[in-house]
């Protein structure tokens, strides 16, 4: 029996789970798809006669086991933190796995073990981690085999809006984890830059953002992202002199967002009882007392200009409607009425940006080379989020079952083997970027 | 058989010791004193014959239990988090217990069971929290008798060095744990003013420090501390406006300190390899590339003034030494410089600065009391803040034992039963509050 068990019927599943059904459909296999929500997973079957939705709970270790022991090879869409436990009966029940998160150290842990009973744990093979590791790792070693010395590398990503359906003048709305985006940039973020460590700590990260133009849509802002050191070595950069990771958003996103940072806003770490607040009464809790306006001391203590000003307005966050809540975090008061007002409507196109900067000499000569790839979604269920996010790790699992990747234990896709062919047939699903040479 | 048990002979214990040592002389008891470090317990003993010292580890459920139950009353002076498991143990053996530290989660959850059992769980019963509850209940139901209305309660408290032992220019010595000094205001501080919730975040505790004055001292600046909201209800303070309870430091310390915050470099979630840095190689990390000095860029970037340089140059933090620490925090290494600049010599005396600030109206007319406590140590060992934590809880621990303080439960310093014998004690020790009313 061949059967493969997608695990997480989500927003990055859907592309995932049509491209496996259609494989599944030709190549006599069977799905079972598993979520909390069954309704949603039976939803996401779309009728296939060979696709099982079930109601899924990770932590029932018993229904957990005997999905991954009836199951060829598993793919789990959960939070990364959820991985763990899956990834432990793939090795003890010798299942493969692929997920699109970061290898965490759980996972790092069953290298070896995995090695031993012969099975793969394929990480990090989604969009960001994933197809920034494979576009870049293709130039990496093409550049390598061409003899060129990599002096800089610069990476960025971001899950946007289509300026076709913008009509906010943050130019974004939420095509992911929401909360992901109210508590980005809290961990300081850590690169290399002419030789030397970086440090950027979460009070000056959107401060600090700079611009990046994509030939054709303009300049986005771009912050760096957590720790870029970590991949000097899988990328075989050693002697690289700027090595940074980043996250990209709209132009006058990152200064907006940083009036929150400065403010105190996007802090999870407290309850307050807000029941008695409007929403201009909680910022107004933030900022000194005195006989200034909220937006005049917005202007004085949150380094918030005009542009700014207004793109708080459009949040609501300045308006006298009550908040309603007790017992909540600042930073989920925020996230509630973003959510409302950066919501991605049934009709809205998402679209997806990814950049990579390459600064290398060969003979002598210095080139800067810019790749970069812009993926717009169908609506919003079909993103480009979860084309992007999804389709990686689906054809990965068509791989490992048809024997294109043969490895074993912990892996992510920097290896030719692996990327090659998942790049490849993704530049025919329309997932190609765009190669330019920038005059430095 | 009547046992006194003292767990913790640390720094903060001097006192205590001591005085429950000669109370025990005096009355027929014997001391067991527990500590990790057995020669340091030791030496605490004196050659007190009624005194044992023992080798202790709190995670040691059965000596644990052993010397509780061999007790008839335990004194913690452990750090807080370790006070639960004493505290289980204590209301199922019933033994009264009384530490020095805030109530936690878990203390508070063993009220019903410890009334129950008849034993007291008191805590809070040091210095801050301790003194500054006693002190300010004193004010507060003297002026409820008189028909006062309290409109405004603010209460600052800071062990820092005393001037004539003062020889840098942070006017700042260690007297306590360092670990709590480099991660002091880095929970959102969140208090009452004028009516309205003020919620500070780390990026601007510091830089938005008050000053205050206290008579023959000078001024000195003042930081917001945490939750001063939960203070509202026990101190019977229900229909007040401003609710604030802070930290003192010398006058610059904050401004400078600022420096570090905004740099980023109290940060202990995170670990680098240092091993090839300077000081200022990893203050630079912290800040952007270019060609201005470290200073200039301290100037620029992070509200750093002249007096901030000096201040940062004393420390060590601008030199080329090398830092020859790897896996270790910016936090760790900004400690252990400290550690070495800011040593309490032998010699040395440290001072306790408590100060009340009550603005009320009696009769229709509106008074500003202040009311300050200044306390000098004696030397390295005998430090103030090792009096004026360990004395309240000493004499705290006799009054359970002579029958003066008769409830059960958690409970806090707040009743005039409780304060009011443990005040009058201490003001015959040189524990004095002085009051002046301020115009305003």
């Amino acid at each position: 029996m061949n059967n493969i068990l997608i695990i997480g019927a989500g927003r990055s599943s859907t592309f995932l789970i049509d491209y496996l059904i259609a494989f599944a459909e030709q190549n006599n296999f069977t799905i079972t798809l598993a979520d909390a929500d069954l309704e949603l997973a039976k939803a996401k079957c779309r009728n296939s006669k060979i696709a099982t939705a079930i109601k899924f709970n990770v932590d029932d270790e018993n229904l957990r086991q005997s999905l991954i022991s009836n199951a060829t090879i598993v793919v789990s869409m959960l939070p990364a933190h959820m991985h763990v436990s899956v990834a432990n009966d793939c090795v003890s029940l010798k299942r493969h796995l692929v997920t699109a998160s970061y290898v965490s150290a759980g996972m790092k842990a069953l290298d070896e073990e995995a090695k031993k009973n012969g099975v793969i744990l394929l990480n990090e093979v989604g969009l960001d981690p994933g197809i920034d590791h494979m576009s870049a790792m293709k130039i990496i070693h093409d550049l390598n085999k061409k003899g060129a010395y990599i002096s800089s590398f610069k990476s960025f990503c971001g899950g946007l809006v289509a300026p076709e359906s913008n009509d906010n003048p943050w130019g974004y709305k939420f095509s992911w984890n929401p909360r992901n985006v109210i508590l980005a940039g809290q961990s300081t973020a850590q690169y290399l830059e002419n030789g030397n460590l970086k440090l950027v700590p979460y009070n000056r990260i959107f401060a600090t953002a700079s611009s990046i133009e994509v030939e054709g849509y303009g300049c986005f802002d771009a912050y760096p992202n957590r720790d870029s050191l970590n991949y000097i070595v899988p990328y075989e950069l050693d002697n690289i002199q700027t090595m940074l990771r980043g996250t990209l958003r709209q132009h006058n996103y990152c200064k907006a967002w940083n009036v929150f940072v400065q403010l105190g806003i996007c802090d999870d770490s407290y309850k307050i009882d807000a029941s008695k607040l409007t929403y201009r009464n909680l910022i107004d809790s933030f900022l000194p007392e005195s006989d200034l306006s909220t937006e005049e001391k917005l202007r004085m203590y949150c380094e918030a200009d005009q542009t700014c000003i207004e793109m708080l307005h459009f949040t609501g966050i300045l308006s006298n409607e009550p908040i309603n809540q007790s017992n909540v975090s600042p930073a989920e008061i925020l996230q509630s009425l973003l959510e409302e007002r950066w919501k991605l409507l049934p009709q809205d196109k998402d679209m997806i940006v990814m950049v990579h900067q390459f600064v290398y000499s060969i003979n002598g000569e210095e080139k800067t080379l810019q790749s970069s790839l812009v993926v717009k979604g169908v609506d919003s269920v079909y993103t480009s989020m979860a084309k992007t996010v999804g389709l990686p790790a689906a054809i990965a699992v068509k791989n490992i079952l048809t024997g294109k990747i043969k490895l074993t234990g912990v892996q992510i896709p920097i290896l030719p083997a692996v990327y090659e062919p998942i790049l490849e047939e993704l530049s025919k699903l329309g997932i190609v970027f765009q190669e330019q040479f920038l005059n430095d």
